[in-house]
């Protein structure tokens, strides 16, 4: 093992050789990593307005029975070509609509997926034979692994806001799907005491029903209305987690969700971590301050934050800005992979 | 060493020598056990029309003011003269009388406290500042060491069912008591999305709430309603527990509580248990056979069942029998003594 | 409800009566009670000299096979007559010994037991079939449940301290015991790495092993050794904790043990628990300040702290003086009483 | 929104305005989702005779100052041009060479990391401080964020095998370096009872310690051989893991390890898993089926099993076969994506 010097024709002649057997030198892989988690990815803002009326003419241009869902992904704009992204690395979100009458068959996958009803009445979703109807401000849940079935029996649109780990679940190569061509077999409603975990069944096999699937906009406003007159938090103000009460954890696996009030005046102070965020607007409007540049939000309003992008938020209005957002924090953790950090 | 026969007479003058020094030769103690636990306790049923009765006659014998709280405990008949005990070895029940404009100051202690309201309406109880209205059926917490104080706003008597596990803390000689001349301050009603776990805050300290401090009686049979068409358990019927949906477990750490329906025509199957049960009849009538012996009851009465006495439910009414009881099998399993035994 | 004035042979009357129907007044219960918990139990020392002197001389007086074990307890001097109690409220400490060629056939009971290994070698115990062979200094378990026997293959006398649970499961009326007249068929000795949780079988039912039966003095003294260098806790200086590697928790259910140092010139703080102590001296000599008594103590001592009572230790002589004690703290804990205040 | 039929290119204009405005249709991604999870990876052995080979021509090829450290990576077959792969899609293998007197600098990463020694002898890691030596059979590990670094102060060249979770971290943009110019401090030894659990400081922040870091053949060798004569795993025949007794789970949060025995005359059953594995020959030959093809393979092969693909393990030899591996089954869990099936 001598130390003369080696011509560069032969090195890569022996790359090559390596290549061609499989083999790939660490010492040629380790070049852009440093103490800091990097991704191509960039904050973005969907502007309600604009995906209303994209969402809107791809209902002229796509019949349904082709497209089965009419979902429309927010994709982030510094995603790489070939690359499973959604807003964020992790993180899917989408807006959908239902016309009345229509129906979106079962199905079942490994990513886990949560609903936000942007707009609209009279949609309801069966998840795994319960019925859940879906009024606006509703937060639904259909965890991995879930039969779901969407359907319309109101007039007028309906839109909600999908929210999916799918891209964090297709890296892994873990995407896994069942399609259904009948609709389920809807059971009795369950009672809501049983539903929140205060009572439950003490013998045999546990009773079918694992968590809450819907939580009320009012609950969480009323909630917030509870604590809004003390010191807020200060990276997001006023900030409520929606729970399993069953597990005392986040909502999913994979995904934590949060109604948060920017109250009137705030100027929260910025931070950045390893999770990332998707922020919907869902009453009033405000600013958020990402990686140095101002963004504008107002009702409907979809944002994105990667991971490990320092922002901050603002109301100078005099009315409430109410956000409802989603993370992959509890996927990150789970993998010890969590880290924040609060800016100077 | 020798193995020569000792004279009797000499061997006392050691135990006696023993005994002056502190010890205690094991050999000695040891007679009574056995492959079964056993008490001197014995399974009773304390009847609700004599109960009554002299709970209102101890109203005039006794003046509030000597009495602070006016609760007339159920000693289990088999009690040793200085013995701590309840209804059973480790479970006080008791009734507790309030009448109009009646105010019990605020005191805590190491016992875990537990109420069923049997009749009347109007009173209230204040546990670390939360107030919680008392209606007939509901089912409220005072955790061991939780401020707790009860009035009285309405017409005619209050009458609950107190449960504590009282005689196992003093059995432990862990039972402390601080008392208030003050009452508590009442701080603002919490939304129920809080108490029960949907909703979190998230930032900070948390929010002053623990679980939910009151269960309603419809609730549960919501609940009961929901499962009863299916098979029940066949030692309880239908039987559905009252839980922490914080925790995810029993409602307080040393006592776990249910409400149960035994159908008509039902006949359970005998088992026994290292935990104890005070059952309380909510409604309807029936009879337990308990350690072979036929005890019939009827709305209102109370029966303890101690440690490992066999006991079956039977309802031989054309109307629904519904049970509320209570256990220490919390605090036996977190001992590693839990054990239960079908009958043959 | 009059508030005239009750004469008080009716009020005697009317007690009477409550008591002849099996009712027990609360305001007639609540004396003693107050802020701090109390025991009539007191601190005490038993000297091994005179302790080890008993033993022979019971090995006279009574024979082993009237004994079946040769076990001198310590009996608190607070003790009520017909209370259930050991050196305190909860915890047993004796004193046993075995000669060459004797043997205590197995059996297991609801207690859980520790044996600390004064002096003698060539004992063993089996427990659930895992022979383990006893040493000065050793640390063994049998936890609640497990079979056990003793017998000796060497020569002169083995005496050990026994330490269990018994006085807290006898108060609950929970001692049961199993009894047999074969000795225990001996399995082949487990892997070391299996024993302490570095190895875990991966199929099927787990393999035949909880947790390690068996701590080495040599191995606590070495952690202590590592340790001693630092600032020590202020109340107990170098103390290390055996402990359970497969659960991560303290070495049984209900009994918590330790090692500690008590460096020379030091002086710990005082302070007191709800939980009760056990001391054995191992090596050196100091004392103790319990409830502002002097303790003096030395090699073989063993002392009883009940609960609540405030104590420090210190060490003033040249040499280091180490302590093995054992606490009910799981116990108490597990049941929500745990409660520590230090001295001003 | 008309029923009409949309020419394809007003489809086309469609799809073109919504990818320049950073929008995604769903319908147009589901395509090749199944109930199944894919990969494009596919099984592979690298021989160590070719990959030692390999690994010393690199030694010439490349100066360790270029390097830092000279690590071959086994690189799937079917790993597509920029795709972000190991032996696995979330599992990296390699080889790593240390000649005498070489130091790889310290440096730490939020990928996890393990080591098990493969030949020579002398060489040493040090690990947030604890130098740990490495002897042929040794397993160490270097969790997520702990500093190492290597050295090796014997004779003739050292080489083991590099087992990260890396690719997993990459895909999840994760990956983050810290380098260090310095070395780090060496602490003193710790005892060995503080590292596996069986004795913990009880007082004041815990010691500096978490797991242990190494774990040796002997050791694990010794288990099997207490479990050698039961009925084996169906799929993996006597099968134990390392296990972290400090937190009683596998070694690390992301990776678990195990060795396993094939017994001679051993065929095992398949199945298939939505985990990958990566497999070592440390002893002895066999072969496995993996997907409907025989790999055979001997002392020193690294074989990888991506995720889902079917495999059974077979040792017609007369002498044993052991396998180390390690496997993503913590991550896939913990994100709620486990599952197992048999084949028939």
């Amino acid at each position: 093992m001598s130390t003369d010097v080696i011509p560069a024709t032969d090195r890569d002649a022996f790359y090559a050789r390596l290549a061609a057997n499989h083999y790939s030198p660490l010492w040629t892989l380790m070049g852009g990593l440093g103490p800091e988690p990097t991704t191509t990815l960039v904050p973005h803002i969907w502007r309600y307005a604009e995906a209303r009326e994209l969402m809107v003419e791809a209902g002229d241009v796509v019949p349904l029975e082709d497209a089965l869902r009419r979902v429309l992904g927010f994709r982030n704009p510094g995603s790489l070509a070939h690359q499973r992204t959604g807003a964020t690395d992790t993180l899917w979100a989408a807006l959908q609509l239902v016309l009345p009458g229509e129906v979106a068959p079962a199905h079942r996958h490994t990513p886990s997926a949560l609903r936000f009803i942007v707009e609209g009445a009279g949609a309801y979703t069966v998840v795994n034979g319960q019925r859940v109807a879906m009024e606006e401000g509703d937060f639904l849940l259909t965890p991995n692994g879930h039969w779901h079935e969407h359907g319309h029996l109101g007039d007028g649109p309906v839109i909600w806001l999908d929210g999916l780990d799918s891209p964090l679940v297709s890296r892994l190569n873990q995407y896994v799907l069942d399609e259904e061509d009948d609709l389920q077999q809807v059971d009795a409603d369950l009672p809501a005491p049983f539903v929140n975990g205060m009572l439950a069944k003490h013998w045999g096999s546990p009773a079918k029903v694992a968590q809450p699937l819907v939580y009320k906009l009012a609950d969480a406003l009323e909630v917030i209305e509870h604590l809004r007159d003390g010191e807020g938090d200060p990276f997001d103000d006023i900030v409520v987690e929606y729970r399993n009460p069953i597990s005392g954890g986040s909502v999913m696996t994979t995904i934590a969700a949060f109604l948060q009030l920017v109250r009137p005046g705030v100027d929260t102070r910025a931070h950045r971590h390893t999770h990332s965020t998707v922020y919907h607007v869902v009453r009033g409007s405000g600013h958020s301050v990402i990686a140095g540049e101002r963004v504008e939000w107002t009702k409907g309003d979809t944002i994105a934050v990667p991971l490990w992008y320092e922002h901050s938020h603002h109301n100078h209005s005099s009315e409430d800005a109410i956000l409802f957002s989603y993370t992959d924090k509890p996927a990150v953790e789970a993998l010890g992979l969590g880290r924040t950090a609060a800016s100077a």
